[in-house]
């Protein structure tokens, strides 16, 4: 019955423990060649089939975790990177980093899975994965972990962006705007990912205080200051323009600002503004926002693979709490300027 | 004559090219147990010895390189890594990634070397070693890069950071400043290690100026926006304060102007401001700055270490160029000012 063959079975003909046993099977370096080929040679006469709960109960076969990031120099990536680092190092695991930047970068790498038969374990940062990637990850047979996104029914940590949405427009309608634009994000590169949460949190606070929508006052654009920058000039330009601005991050949330100190407005007096992230420059610019621990959701990930390689188990997405901060850069509208956008 | 067997012979007696037989004898995963087999078998007859030559004439034994930096969450380390990350992927070749960031890390890391064995070549980013760090990471006999440091005699690539400084400061001269500050920075987890040509470039700049030195106007801090911001509140207090401030990168220069802000003072009307990096947020908040291509050093150290295994040798140290970008931070002295100060 060669189905029934376990590991253990291999590893006690083969005469070594079954972690070794596990290690000689998945080609591990430390394995001295002739008790590798012993294990082999066991192996094939039980037809024994490597199976990745097998390599996984010794406790991981490689060593090796694999980090796919879509970018490395902006801040949100450097911070999960940096958590997760810690975690995984201070469990002996060494961290292989791919990042799959574009289109291209990212078939290459669900196509060829550069990872495969190399490490324990992939952890997904800020990554949205459609259904056919997950099966290919799936069958490399490792250990998937999402950090700041989620790959169901795999463990996940990420923040609720639907209640850090609430948190920033709640402020602004909480301080009196009545006429609060949005700067949505997306990533062109990963086929238009965005955060839905962010998104439906601005018409579920508008609705939920009696404010009307205004389409003309929803701007879509990618991540990043230029496009933020750009956004807010178009807002500018609107007949009746925005007297607050929610942006999904701090970094076109800055833009958003660049444009209003070009064009001669004042933060808060003229338009408030506020953005996602506590991005360290946030508190320099001062800018007010909803903090998210990048760090900690890196730590976390790092948490769930190790407990993994340890045969436990995550059962429920980990959501890690944001907080509004308030800073210079949001207060209440001027009574003269809404009154008179009213009567327009 | 063991002493003189090479690869080749070995390769050729198996029947296996050179690169499968350098890949057998360092028990890369994508060989056969057979070919491996057949290949030590061959190897000990021969009482061949690898050396780490050998290995890497055949273009590397892991696939892996180890990148170390001390910082992850800062923008210069992402850029580099970014840079380096692609390179390496194009030739093929694996990223480990080890932050050693305070002094225990360090220590762990130069201690334990958990790279050994592990990969091919190791890239320091950003990292000063002494003499004793740098003997146990030449012992492990791979390939040795260095970016935005140098770590004689090994391949470095990094900007002239006292070309940089004087790009800075004799802006500042050419604006008819007479009181300059420098924020100096340094890092009290490595050591104390700071850009010493940055500071040099200082004096030298007001040396070839005629300007006299004053200690009082020098404050040197660790990197960051806090400290930078905590330096200035020092420079205002003292009773001639500088009418610009040079500080040694662009989150210091960020700090130093959230306390202008904070005090009242207009940029560049009552102080001039300028740092070094071009961080993507010195565009957004419209800060004078000396850029460095920091993506572009870590693309030239990925080919370092590409060419490095091949064989190929990169001699001297590669400088890449800085740029001065003046924009809003940085402009004349007030005529009034300039005077009411040297009056006093």
């Amino acid at each position: 019955m060669p189905s029934s063959v376990n590991l253990a079975d291999v590893a006690r003909l083969a005469g070594v423990s079954p972690a070794t046993a596990s290690r000689a099977l998945s080609d591990h370096p430390h394995v001295a060649p002739s008790t590798r080929e012993r294990v082999w040679r066991v192996a094939r006469e039980l037809e024994y089939v490597v199976s990745p709960e097998a390599s996984r109960l010794a406790g991981g076969a490689t060593g090796r975790v694999a980090v796919v990031v879509p970018h490395l120099s902006r801040w949100y990536f450097g911070a999960v990177l940096e958590g997760l680092e810690a975690g995984l190092r201070t469990a002996g695991l060494d961290l292989l980093l791919y990042r799959v930047g574009d289109a291209a970068d990212r078939a290459a790498f669900f196509t060829e899975l550069p990872a495969r038969r190399k490490v324990d374990a992939v952890v997904l940062v800020g990554l949205a994965v459609d259904d056919e990637e997950r099966g290919r990850l799936e069958r490399i047979g490792v250990q998937i972990v999402a950090a700041g996104a989620q790959v169901a029914p795999h463990p996940s940590v990420r923040i609720d962006d639907h209640v850090a949405g609430r948190q920033a427009v709640d402020h602004l309608v909480h301080l009196g705007h009545k006429r609060i634009a949005m700067i949505a994000a997306y990533d062109p590169e990963q086929r238009g990912a965005h955060p839905a949460g962010r998104t439906s949190a601005y018409f579920a606070a508008l609705a939920d205080a009696g404010l009307p929508v205004d389409e003309e006052l929803v701007r879509t654009v990618g991540w990043g200051a230029d496009e933020g920058a750009e956004a807010m000039g178009t807002l500018l330009g609107r007949s009746a323009p925005p007297t607050a601005v929610y942006a999904h991050s701090d970094e076109v949330a800055l833009g958003a600002l660049r444009t209003l100190r070009r064009a001669g407005l004042r933060v808060p007096d003229d338009v408030s503004v506020i953005g996602v992230d506590d991005h360290p420059l946030a508190a320099l610019t001062d800018l007010s926002t909803v903090g998210q621990p990048a760090g900690e959701v890196g730590t976390i990930a790092g948490r769930m693979v190790v407990a993994g390689l340890r045969g436990e188990a995550f059962e429920a997405p980990v959501l890690v709490p944001t907080r509004l901060v308030v800073r210079g850069s949001t207060g209440p509208p001027r009574p003269d300027r809404a009154l008179g956008r009213r009567r327009r």
